[in-house]
């Protein structure tokens, strides 16, 4: 394991998509969606072998320190960073950068999601390697682009440019521009056109190439990476840490950086992977029984096809119902058409609007 | 109030049309689904100033005794008998009559059901009353029927011939033959055939008229009654009760009497009445909210019409569905199109014959 080799894993969810089961005391990080273990674990068993447990840092919000680290009991309690509050991903990225290069200001880091699901884990961890090399050797911001597996218009996409070699058996091309996510007949162009692939949402970069970028294009978020990087493992670290939060625009990277560097390249990243991003994920990660029923859970059907079911707990009965998602949690259930799955965000912030419900959001 | 007049209120329900509200431990006549008061709560208090308490008789099964004393506090405890197995109302009727003739054998009886909906309770009253009058005064099993208030292909029929006068503004008619569940065609020409009354299931007879007719038609029964009637009120009466009832057939009165007895006529119920027969009926019962949903409970809605939604205890969230049923109770939740309400029963089957669940049936 190549000791300049790091991780940072935003496990920041507010569990919107995934309600009632994620909520924002139990996010879908923290969920064991699939194969028995939270997502958050599995996105740090993913990394054995080739970033050391001490080298991986997890940013959360601090409401949820207590219930991430019983997900990585393996992770020390100082990798484990709270976020006071919510500020989108350029900030906790920003965060993460302050901690590593304060352990060793020629590091690299990546920047890993906490709730996506992933495939092929050598083709995986092989792109993540390749990332690391080009970042450690070039002054470069390194995006992994996913090959589609399909014109999906759940996701925004890169469109690349001209090649730039490979290395270990991993393309690695220019990056011409980020697309929003696209209508259906656009996806199925991008989805053949060869040049366009799923943006990720994971990076690949050094400290030193991170903190220039941000000093170029969000000079603000440059200076709370100066400062924390100078507090890290000190009692003032929560406190600047609090400070400069309190100021900070809500911004995603791709806004705040990926969409104005020049200095970006892209991994292209043939393994598969899934961002779960509405209870309809579930179906292409979980068996389906013979009338096309996903189901997690205990469930009686006469006569019902093609629905999504979990229930933990409780006994869901169905009858003659067909692409509902019906999902039970502590106190609430939730019963929705497949075709409506994108909604269900809606319903938690209008439950959030009236004040209702408060235990269960 | 006329000290000859006595109720049998037969209160021996399954619970599998309202499940998984009802159950076989809390079937419908003791749930509170209207009103605030379990139902047969409110089938003894129709009674008030008719019939003295006293000289009412609840038949339920032995497993529900102590629920149904909780819901009629104001009965003695020897008013009410459980069954040790159901064999259906006529040999409940037979027990209700067994128990009145002890008491008096010149006693008259209305038999009523514990989980109906009835409302016009002044018209009600009426036509008891007047059934009792007419019982006393002649040797006929008077059967209530309901002006049918609908097309209904949910009840079973009346097929009544000439008028044989009224009584106290109540209409009785001969009976000519008892109808089976129609067609829609059929129903909708006996909605305005004016002969055609729905079968309500209650019934005015003297315990000397009743013992005759079950002496004639079903002679086990009447041998029951009889030895019934000798042990009422001492130790030998629960012995004597599952010594006949191991080796009862299962049969209703209107096999067992109505459809073979010649002394039959029938009062014309003109209030309104709902037997409760699935959860559609709750349509009838309940306000509907803008967008047509009946709720009892917490639900918060998205898009989403014409549903009935059962979810105390528990917050029920609709995104886009039409015309569902969604129960919740104590471990399950029910999904359920409203032109399905039907098969519920099937569900309850079919959860009991593979022997899953057996603490929600």
């Amino acid at each position: 394991m190549n000791s300049k080799f790091y991780a940072v894993i935003l496990a920041g969810g507010r569990g919107e998509r995934f309600w009632p089961l994620s909520t924002s005391r139990l996010p879908k990080q923290l969920l064991s969606l699939v194969g028995g273990k939270p997502l958050l674990t599995r996105a740090l068993d993913r990394l054995k072998g080739l970033i050391s447990p001490d080298r991986i840092y997890v940013i959360t919000n601090r409401d949820l320190i207590a219930a991430t680290r019983r997900a990585v009991p393996g992770l020390s309690q100082r990798n484990i960073v709270g976020e006071p509050v919510g500020r989108d991903t350029a900030a906790a990225i920003a965060v993460g950068g302050a901690l590593v290069g304060a352990r060793d200001s020629e590091a690299i880091l990546c920047v890993l999601t906490a709730d996506h699901m992933i495939g092929d884990l050598d083709v995986f961890r092989g792109t993540l390697r390749a990332g690391l090399e080009m970042a450690m050797r070039e002054d470069v911001l390194v995006t992994i682009g996913i090959k589609p597996a399909g014109p999906s218009t759940a996701y925004g996409y890169i469109e690349s440019g001209k090649s730039i070699g490979s290395r270990r058996g991993v393309g690695f091309r220019q990056v011409r521009r980020f697309v929003e996510k696209p209508d259906a007949e656009k996806a199925k162009r991008y989805c053949t056109s060869g040049r366009h692939f799923w943006n990720s949402g994971m990076f690949v970069w050094s400290v030193r190439t991170l903190s220039a970028a941000l000093q170029k294009h969000r000079p603000d978020l440059a200076v709370m990476m100066r400062e924390l990087t100078s507090h890290a493992g000190t009692r003032g670290f929560q406190v600047a840490l609090a400070s400069h939060y309190r100021g900070l625009e809500k911004i995603s990277i791709d806004y705040a950086l990926m969409e104005k560097a020049e200095n970006i390249v892209m991994a292209e990243g043939e393994f598969s992977w899934d961002d779960l991003g509405s209870w309809t994920a579930l179906e292409n990660q979980l068996p389906k029984d013979a009338l096309g029923n996903v189901v997690l859970g205990s469930c009686a059907s006469l006569a019902s096809a093609d629905n999504i079911v979990v229930s933990r707990n409780r006994l869901t009965a169905l009858i003659g119902v067909k692409d509902l998602i019906v999902v039970q949690a502590d106190g609430v259930t939730l019963v929705c058409p497949k075709s409506r799955a994108q909604d269900v965000k809606k319903m938690v912030e209008r439950l959030k609007a009236g004040g209702r419900h408060g235990e269960v959001l």
